[in-house]
């Protein structure tokens, strides 16, 4: 029997999604729950690895049980062993050849960044604490840059080698959400930083530091070495994965 | 010279405001800082003792300075050395015989609740996370049973032992904020766990298991083993205090 999740989580405490040797992981935790529950080590699929730090709203995981299992029950035995910035939202039985990563037609993330900030007790865990004020209208002009299909390259993690950096963005905007600035970005995949490198850059816009021409020729230009670091982890939130 | 500072912390790893050997509290870190900045130990009164787990957006409180000092350079000096969860808001200098409790008028706190969850990676910390889905109109009708001077001796802390549990309150209603119901109360005074045993009653009548009648006994009985027990404390905020 297979089995479809949705997670939330809090990364902040997590060394990423994925499994790794001597660090807590979002999968390590999911992977020993299912492990306490059926006694024997079972692996759990994810659609997205995020990394260290990085929040989720709407991962969708997928694992194969040994034996059939009562879906509502199975989502409270989980929930009741997973510590609580883990929660299982959603769990349902699947097809037999469900794969989390593959069959996802896109993903949501979101970013959030508080502005005119430089701390914040409650938000430092969850935004960008931006000293400036980036302008709305700025933002959005910028975000419209990377709409359609684009090769990524510039916006990817040095070293990393990915077969194609090539992505289609479906969605990219900005708003208000209290004194929050939120980025929503669906596309069909994402590279590794790619999300938080697009967000520094374009909050180099948004206060007037760079321009729309050099954000698109930083685009078409395709070198990593001219993108500004990538956005702190903290404000990243993978929202959405669509099949 | 004498300082007036707005404080704010998230309480989750703190044992509350006040000092206590061998204990990691709000008024050991921000003594911690003046001592680094003027390296002879000083003394920070609050105006409010804020439980372990309690938060503040507002706590006010007051320290006498060794020699003269820029206040916006002391709070930039403070933010330093603070960890990210305790912020200092605002800081000027006061009159030299400020006392932050005692020349408090009154005090206005705020209590979070997430209904109709039992679990919520993002909320946990900062809210009472209750099943059930009490109505607005009804906490409001149960919330104006506490308005004006009343003997608050039923909402204490068990074997705890003020000269006097009459305390006025001023303000004591419920909003709406998303899917959170807040819960606002100013008063000129409060005892401890005050608001969340509280909050506790109320959310009974706003669930339907008690009655406003039976509310308005329990307020009148002061009998404190018959009030339920308090509302968890990551739900409640120290939020202004007005002088």
């Amino acid at each position: 029997m297979r089995v479809r999740l949705t997670v939330e989580y809090d990364g902040t405490n997590y060394f990423g999604w994925q499994l790794q040797s001597g660090q807590d992981t979002i999968q390590a935790r999911l992977e020993a729950a299912f492990e306490k529950i059926f006694r024997t080590s079972i692996r759990v699929h994810g659609a997205g690895r995020t990394d260290a730090g990085v929040h989720a709203r709407g991962q969708v995981a997928a694992a194969t049980l040994p034996r059939e299992f009562d879906p509502a029950e199975l989502r409270r035995a989980l929930n009741a062993l997973l510590p609580a910035d883990i929660g299982v939202l959603e769990l349902s039985a699947t097809d037999d050849k469900f794969d989390p990563r593959r069959d996802a037609r896109s993903r949501v993330y979101e970013y959030r960044v508080l502005t005119g900030a430089s701390r914040s007790a409650f938000e430092y865990r969850y935004s960008w604490l931006v000293r400036d004020s980036p302008e709305l209208a700025a933002l959005n002009y910028a975000a419209r840059v990377f709409i359609g299909e684009h090769d990524f390259a510039a916006f990817r993690t040095l070293g990393s080698q990915e077969k194609t950096t090539v992505r289609r963005v479906l969605v990219s905007e900005w708003r208000h959400e209290g004194a929050i600035l939120v980025y929503r970005i669906e596309a069909t995949g994402f590279l590794r930083h790619m999300v938080r490198t697009m967000v520094a850059a374009m909050v180099e816009v948004g206060c007037g530091r760079a321009t729309n021409a050099s954000l698109s020729a930083l685009l078409e230009g395709r070198d990593r070495s001219l993108a500004p670091a990538p956005a702190p982890a903290a404000g990243l939130y993978l929202v959405e994965v669509k099949y």
